[in-house]
């Protein structure tokens, strides 16, 4: 791990003193504006963070990781959390929950505390797969190691470990399943697509289908599921149209809600008049009428596998950059009809 | 709020040099055995805590607080976390969760932890009603505000904020609808009986039934319902028997999914063979053939109000202690039979 940088580093890399230094960063007069600039430069260059709290954590261990999760009422994250805590806690670590709520802007505000809080560690699910990673970088070059899960940054794979499961065949499998019970009119549903989970979920689904020999229909693709948006209205109308598909995807547990909340409103039976396949993988689902066929993903070693990750970075290995990805399994029950001939 | 004992203040408390106190403090020779003990029982009494981080932080914002959760797979838990975070983040403040898994010594822990770590403050729902008060009242000495939630010590109420509900009349409140429907076979399934919350509830039952004039039947009040645990297999005797309820009251989310699962594998139908009023409303509720009936506790509002209290206290605010009581709500929907004559 590369030593943090301190007021000390910065003034032998600009070659002034740290005092002068010191007043430049906090723009403090008694510098010129090149000065500044200069020191300013050699700071970000070299991963400097000045902020107080940090300064005076930096030397000491504070037993801390921060996990950012995207998203509060989402059960995955729950069990998730679950994996993480059974990992930390004989270890004498805690966590730090941060909700970036699907906000970019807010998982920066959160990343920014983090760094000032002095965590050793952070295991992040990062919003959006565009995100620009230089604040990632930069809490990295601060020596605090990351360790994605869940979601990653595509680009940052040969930088970061991370730990995912291998969302293509995840819903490939659910594909298979139904293709394998006769079915041949797909819909897939999906909370949102600028999501790396979800674009991955769905680019199973296409490449599936494609190897199958399933026509691929546009407008049984269905984007924002979530409660209150579009999706649900749009769902409703292709379930009530004359042709529809014989079997529904889902691509996580709230958009399972919402389409089984559809589903009744139309007040359609599962499966006879049309199939399910769940994702995540909760008790509810064995207690639907009639249990819900689901992928499951193995949220608990997701938490336990990544926090041992970050903890074997914090201890300082320096082997390879890990991307763990798991296996997620279908739980068939009973939410698919037969569409064989008897 | 009381200033913190440190090791000049104990030296004032007993007139020795405050090298004298350190020493004896830290176990180092050259302190007789009566000085040692005269130090460390001041130390106690002043509520000093020697630890090095606490010792660090303890004049500095650390802009975080600490959150006990007796158990991480209850969704209860986590919709009371999205309205701390609420709460919290655009106050600036962060949140440490430690998860207590149920035992008193983990939470002890824990709270060890968060003290040594410098929290500003603590949330907690401690494991039992009958817990040794010694470590809440230490944080407190030690300037580290506490709000109880969800659950309280009882003797405490003076001593300690805290936001519960009206756990009595939750339940109170299900058995009145149920009278009112004509049932007067009641079981009710606790998942274990050393929890505040849950001797409440059964309290609740108890006066609301006496109060009505339904015959209270010990073999019918279920304990231990949690997964693997005897309540289960009990229930399913209960059911199997020649006289049995005619409707079950759950008494939190878990025990509501295993009195289904229990009821479905006895092949009952619900609500004509049996009638089931869940606690705690999760969206699957609605989505359960036939959607459920169920006490629904205002959990967003625990979470946001415990937090504003603490925040309060934090900031400085004297005022009188608050035991602040919400309350919950019985939503109807299919669950339960009408027993009237028609």
């Amino acid at each position: 791990m590369t030593k943090r940088a301190t007021i000390r580093t910065i003034a032998k890399e600009v070659g002034l003193a740290p005092s002068t230094v010191s007043r430049a960063l906090n723009n403090k007069p008694g510098v010129s504006a090149t000065t500044r600039e200069l020191v300013k430069e050699a700071s970000e260059r070299l991963g400097y963070v000045p902020f107080s709290q940090a300064r005076a954590l930096k030397s000491s261990k504070t037993f801390t990781i921060g996990v950012i999760i995207p998203e509060m009422k989402n059960p995955f994250f729950l069990g998730f959390l679950d994996g993480v805590e059974k990992v930390l806690f004989p270890r004498g670590y805690k966590f730090i929950v941060c909700n970036s709520s699907q906000d970019p802007k807010k998982e920066k505000v959160y990343l920014q505390w983090l760094m000032e809080h002095g965590v050793e560690g952070i295991l992040a699910c990062p919003t959006s797969p565009h995100e620009d990673l230089s604040m990632y970088r930069k809490i990295k070059k601060y020596g605090i190691p990351v360790v994605f899960y869940d979601r990653i940054i595509p680009d940052s794979a040969s930088e970061f470990d991370s730990v995912t499961i291998d969302n293509k065949s995840a819903v490939a499998d659910a594909v298979f399943y139904l293709h394998k019970m006769g079915h041949r009119d797909l819909g897939i549903c999906l909370p949102r697509l600028d999501i790396y989970t979800i674009q991955e979920r769905l680019k199973g689904f296409y490449e599936s289908c494609k190897l199958l020999g399933i026509p691929i229909r546009k407008e049984w693709v269905v984007d924002n599921m979530y409660i209150g948006n579009k999706g649900e209205e749009k769902l409703r109308s292709i379930l009530k149209a004359s042709s529809r598909p014989s079997a529904i995807i889902a691509t996580n547990q709230i958009v399972t809600r919402q389409i089984l909340k559809v589903i009744h409103e139309c007040g359609f039976s599962i499966p006879d008049e049309i199939s399910v396949v769940g994702f995540d993988d909760v008790p509810e689902n064995e207690l639907f009428s009639p249990p819900i066929t689901a992928v499951k993903q193995p949220v608990l070693q997701i938490g336990k596998i990544s926090t041992t990750l970050l903890l074997g970075r914090i201890d300082g290995e320096k082997s390879d950059i890990e991307n763990v990805q798991l296996k997620a399994e279908l739980v068939v029950r009973k939410s698919v009809n037969s569409m064989l001939p008897p």
